[in-house]
């Protein structure tokens, strides 16, 4: 089987998932956590060398602050959690916004944690346009430009969109798509994707 | 039901349905001609106000150099065909190139055909990297910037992925993918696809 060098998710459904089981849509996000957790376990475990999280976006900013307090705060806990494996972990956003948490400042310049190993990007306060550098007058870099090219891309939560998620990084992606709200991850999620993925023919748009 | 404004198409497919019909791949492309045109008439009496036709790439023109003369005359005769109904119709590529086509640089400027109405832009020789302005020392600029922002996106021939498709225009586009190869493109996709679309729920990333 041929596993992906680096897994970008889009851990989508947090408030569907919330509301389907009775609660306020603020209370789906640290449902999220534990699942953050146990798709780093496996896909390290597979041997994938690099993971992409889709935090929150400034696009994501404009929901009801109960929800932005309650998404920041769920973030901040799925960095400080990931801190303590083995990884070289970079928290990558747009950090001259109010909205980007202060408490992971210390997070964005990449750093080894344990013994390292799985590279990490969480993506906080993250924004297409910010990211290509839009509006300004002179620019000839990326901010992104430590995330390298996303293999595999999966999505929970139904929806078929990036979203605005890494335009550069992804115009070469394998999309795959999971019905099933990222509360619900599972393992087999990431086996399945991955089996799909090592049925298609890589081309690089060739 | 809800008609999206405009659609991005990926015809994919055109050599594995060549093969699969025992020719050879080459011929293919010609068989995307007529699906093109008839896509075109469906989409336009819905009331889709603009679509955009993914031609060839730069990465495209790697490949034998067969194949990339016969998809060259492909995209030239579909533009020429296109330019016979109402549309107004812009060819968009990198034409500092040998392999953007001479016969499609009158068309490098938007111009109105017929009595207009619906806007077509043919991508030729396209290239992400020189969409967005790689390689520049300074660039405020986007290649593509008379292309709207795409809310479908179908592609056919089974893959899922942009494969270097307008990667801002597609940001928070809803992708539709379609197993069939292009040359059994069915104006029953385009139902199917809009149909689909009308049920999502669209945020645009928010």
């Amino acid at each position: 089987m041929r596993i992906p060098k680096h897994i970008g998710v889009i851990p989508d459904g947090n408030r569907r998932w919330a509301v389907e089981h009775g609660m306020e849509k603020k209370e789906g996000y640290e449902k999220g956590l534990h699942p953050g957790l146990a798709l780093f376990k496996k896909c390290r475990n597979m041997g994938v060398k690099e993971i992409t999280y889709y935090g929150f976006t400034a696009d994501n900013t404009k929901r009801p602050k109960e929800q932005t307090i309650a998404f920041t705060k769920a973030c901040v806990e799925a960095v400080q959690m990931l801190s303590q494996e083995d990884a070289e972990l970079l928290v990558l956003g747009n950090t001259k916004s109010d909205m980007f948490p202060k408490q992971l400042l210390p997070y964005t310049e990449r750093k080894v944690f344990g013994k390292g190993g799985t590279k990490i990007n969480f993506l906080v306060n993250y924004s297409w346009q910010w990211d290509l550098g839009y509006g300004k007058q002179t620019h000839n870099i990326l901010h992104s430009d430590d995330v390298s090219r996303i293999d595999l891309l999966i999505r929970w939560g139904g929806r078929k969109r990036l979203s605005g998620f890494l335009p550069v990084q992804s115009v070469y992606s394998d999309f795959y798509f999971i019905d099933e709200y990222w509360p619900d991850f599972s393992p087999k999620h990431i086996d399945e994707a991955v089996n799909w993925y090592s049925k298609q023919e890589i081309t690089l748009g060739g």
